[in-house]
């Protein structure tokens, strides 16, 4: 194979993904792969799926040394570890995906947001933010990347071709999400449980979800008044992987979107994501298990006439669009791989 | 038992949750259960969940004769059913509880969001809008019931706190709400299947769901507008049993709700639902849950002054509260009986 | 109400059905609950399906004098923490019933399946094996009660009537079972997550489950032989709640079994459990559900001509039937109410 | 693409995956693909997940002569039409690999089991049992393939070494399987419901189903006896996808399997299978989840001293390597290609 990676933090989900992923890449070997917690143990230990492709690989302590040379790192780290390992990283690696938080938001963003001052500031712009289908060229542009977060990655692909048309107003924006339980990890906490997250549904984080700054800053950056206002509300339902995105906008002044209405905002989705192999306008509701271990995103919109509002809805696979897919579509970019290699776009149905 | 009971369409899921609470009401007895479609088999047949309490109990044939002389009839019929029989039934039992949508809408709205004309327009207002905490006088003045839809409830009981009290505009409400696929029934379908609702969630009926002229009814008869316009959107996600209803409005001119803030309203929700035995206001985020086999509703709220909107979310059993608990519920009503009688209040948990 | 009782361990989901079940019981009154882990939470706080019932009740730290003079204690401990605390409480409380699995095999027993020495193996005797169906005797001539595991209670009643009546091997039974998650406690460990458990089954416990025992004893004390060995395999599988255990037996010589049938086992099996509240012989395979939420057992046998074989079956509610709910059964015995009070018989289904 | 292949039988779960495996073969294209039922409709429409990979492939209803001269069809039909229609494709069509159950038993023995006779008795010598990792050679020497039934797969190949080895008695044998809804299909029927599956595990064909038939046929052929005798109990779990089969046999005479134990038994199940690419003998319990979307088989075994019991245990992806995985499998040795071509090893965890 052509390149050679690391993972770094691969004993969690989407380190686990990641390698489901990278099994089936015909240019990127997997030649280092860490997990302090469980160092030393076997991946095929801990993942028995991933026996048949990885029945030798183990993994190690964190030390950077070890990546030197490598072609790529995909960080797969709990929040604030990667501003920590980064600077040491950049010098030894030729490319990094980080699928944490750490590198998405400006310094005060982030400060607002997560509570705390960025470690590492002066690094943040040298990754892009990683949404190709929105911000191909910064990718193209940048030797690293920041991978979106899951509920950004499907809101802003249902309001984007909204916002950059300047169809809707970019304040007042609502939505409301539903992930799968996966969405908290590999972490052991209450409520990632079975017992009690089985044939239940509630929100969470209210008002303050920190993903709600990513939804602000891609949508803000599309929009011709260079900013957007998202209120962004959770919701934990039991499935294991997905995320649906239910998204409201009120038209622009002008009235383009009432003119347009279904069928327009439809045929102009069709003509935005044109040519983009992962995601698929449909008529019909998107469902997410459609996506189910695909990096697909499903999309499709509708115009109000009666209350006058837009709707925009999304789904995707928040472990792989959401997550280590869209890291892989990055990789793929920034290696100068075609784009799709290694992705699967049909979902596991049933 | 002082009082004596027939179910009409006791074999789908509305039914069998009736017969399973009835099971435990000390004034109530069940003397007669009518299923066309399972005429002659057993009730512990088709539900062995019910055989300790009714080994002998047969669905019968529906004939409006059998119910002569009866002291109640729950109708749990498919749409369009209960419009036909109710004449006929009128006369021959004391009261009707109908858990269908027959009875819920004037005759104009049910026109405009069913697409056909009711077929027993002058029966309408003899039905009270079956929803205790909001309506009450209006059921105890009346002798028959329309129960409200499983939707409807949970908005409603979310919102009604703030449009009884002007605090937001009545206009631009947004409800998502999720629902479990017991709300589909036990018709066969496609989507009701395991296989597809599993790992699953959609939204569906975009833009033209039928319970939002119920929402509209209940929450415009509360507001000093006399109005409310709502866009519902509803999604089926994989449980059995359940419905959250996250629902969005604007404050209303004024700044009362931006005054109160989320503690103040917190208060104010404590108020308007003080001494109803089957309301819970939480300052955390429902969960369905907390709900399951109960007639209870769990019901928060927020301020986000960051973007001037406000979040309230509602929980619910949306075979319980959101449709049979209801039903006995308003029957105690009807009865004279004490409103709780037979209802339980706890969740099943885990 | 006319008696006092203490919860010990009230914070698991074991302690949360003992609330659940007890708020709707006449005769018996919470009037303390303790949870050294969360000391000083409500419990309406953990558990918001109870806030209806319990809306200021505080889990307190375990201390034995808090509970001098009570009727009974409910101890719902991990295992190892009742024998212990029993020597305190044993002079303090009038009747305890251990939910845990320290009172519930003879010394040398307990010892071989656990690994360890029983600390206070003169109190075992002190202590009926909690199975009324089976041993109602033992319960009523006794003033504590060890109540069974969910896994035996199961087994136990689907093959009691086959050994009893000396029609089936006491060697060479097999058990195949299946539990739900809850059964796992509400602890926090990888295969209890929720994205480990969801669409996955897989055996544990292989050839060393603990429950074993259990079996053996309860099932070699109804054999005419006076022992029973038994081959028990557990699985884990993706629902909160429910057991069901497929068990297999090879007929005794002279052949009584064949010549009954399945149709003479059916009916000795309905003789055999005449008159017990709890449990339904049916015809067709029990389904877990049907006993969900209920102190319900659903019990049916087949005799396989083709091979042989006996083939018994049983489902329960793990929480209920298998503990919480035959807890407060044994406690009614204890307290020399009606066996059934607060107990449902009606599963919740759908 | 090398190759061109039609699909008999389309639109449902096993026609679905065959689609989905099939988007990801480098070297077999699927060129028509009929559903009576849904014939006209677009394969996207009902099938969201493969929108990317067949855009505008569109259901015909079946014509044989519309697969005239194509070099491969799967029959992906309901039981009984495969027997109407294989005289029809066998002069057609160069290799049929029939998924459903039409040509997997001899004619006396399918009699027997399905309860009719056979309609084309004399073709069913023209296919191989397809269970390559038993029978390649089989599979290699003629030009169709009967796919074997998904339980059958995974309790053979759990119990095979042992047979093969004369390890264990041929009569006795115990098989207690799960499976997940798929198995059920597409059809409509109530227990295939969500809110009847859900949280709900049940047996079901108590003594009678057909895929005991299979397993013995499969078992017997390995074994020295010729003949093997199952009780085989499948049961109805809570998920979409996964078979676990947990199988018991008492060892032969001569005390072979006890002088192994369980550490040689595993190694002689490693031995058995070495160099086949789908089946992974692990020393821990296999899992479902870990095989899920793959067409990896992962089996262990354990000798119990205890109760003279030989304890064998499979977990497969009853659509993939229990259906429509290993019909490419077959076909790809039919076609002459790497066994493992567009075969995935690695499961979708979490």
């Amino acid at each position: 194979m052509a390149y050679r990676a690391a993972i770094v933090g691969g004993s969690g989900y989407t380190g686990a993904e990641l390698l489901r992923l990278l099994a089936a890449h015909p240019e990127i070997e997997v030649v280092h792969v860490t997990a302090d917690s469980n160092a030393g143990a076997r991946v095929a230990e801990l993942y028995p799926s991933l026996v048949a492709a990885y029945p030798d690989l183990v993994f190690h302590p964190f030390d950077a040394a070890d990546l030197d040379g490598l072609d790529l790192a995909f960080l797969a780290l709990p929040h604030g570890q990667s501003q920590r390992h980064a600077g040491a990283l950049l010098g030894r690696v030729a490319h990094l995906v980080d699928i944490g938080a750490d590198f998405r938001l400006p310094a005060a963003s982030y400060e607002q947001w997560y509570g705390e001052a960025h470690r590492a500031p002066e690094l943040i712009g040298r990754f892009a933010f990683g949404l190709p289908e929105l911000f191909r060229d910064d990718v193209l542009s940048r030797a690293h990347v920041a991978n979106p977060g899951c509920y950004p990655t499907a809101a802003s692909l249902a309001l984007a071709p909204l916002l950059a048309a300047g169809l809707v107003e970019p304040a007042g924006l609502i939505v409301d999400a539903v992930s799968g339980v996966s969405g908290r990890g590999r972490g052991l906490s209450a409520p990632s449980l079975y017992s009690e997250a089985n044939e239940n549904v509630s929100a969470y984080g209210l008002l303050t979800h920190r993903h709600t700054a990513e939804m602000e800053l891609a949508l803000g950056r599309l929009s011709p008044a260079g900013q957007a206002q998202v209120l962004f509300t959770p919701h934990l339902v039991p499935m294991t992987r997905g995320i649906l995105a239910t998204c409201h906008a009120r038209p622009a002044a002008g009235g383009e979107a009432a003119r347009l209405g279904t069928d327009g905002l439809l045929a102009h989705y069709r003509q935005f994501y044109a040519g983009e192999p992962f995601v698929a306008v449909l008529d019909q509701p998107p469902a997410t298990k459609a996506t189910a271990g695909s990096n697909a995103v499903h999309v499709t919109v509708r115009y109000d006439a009666r209350t006058g509002t837009v709707l925009a809805i999304a789904a995707e696979d928040n472990l792989v669009k959401g997550a280590s897919g869209q890291a892989l579509q990055n990789a793929n970019l920034l290696l100068g791989l075609p784009e799709t290699l290694g992705l699967p776009t049909v979902g596991l149905v049933p």
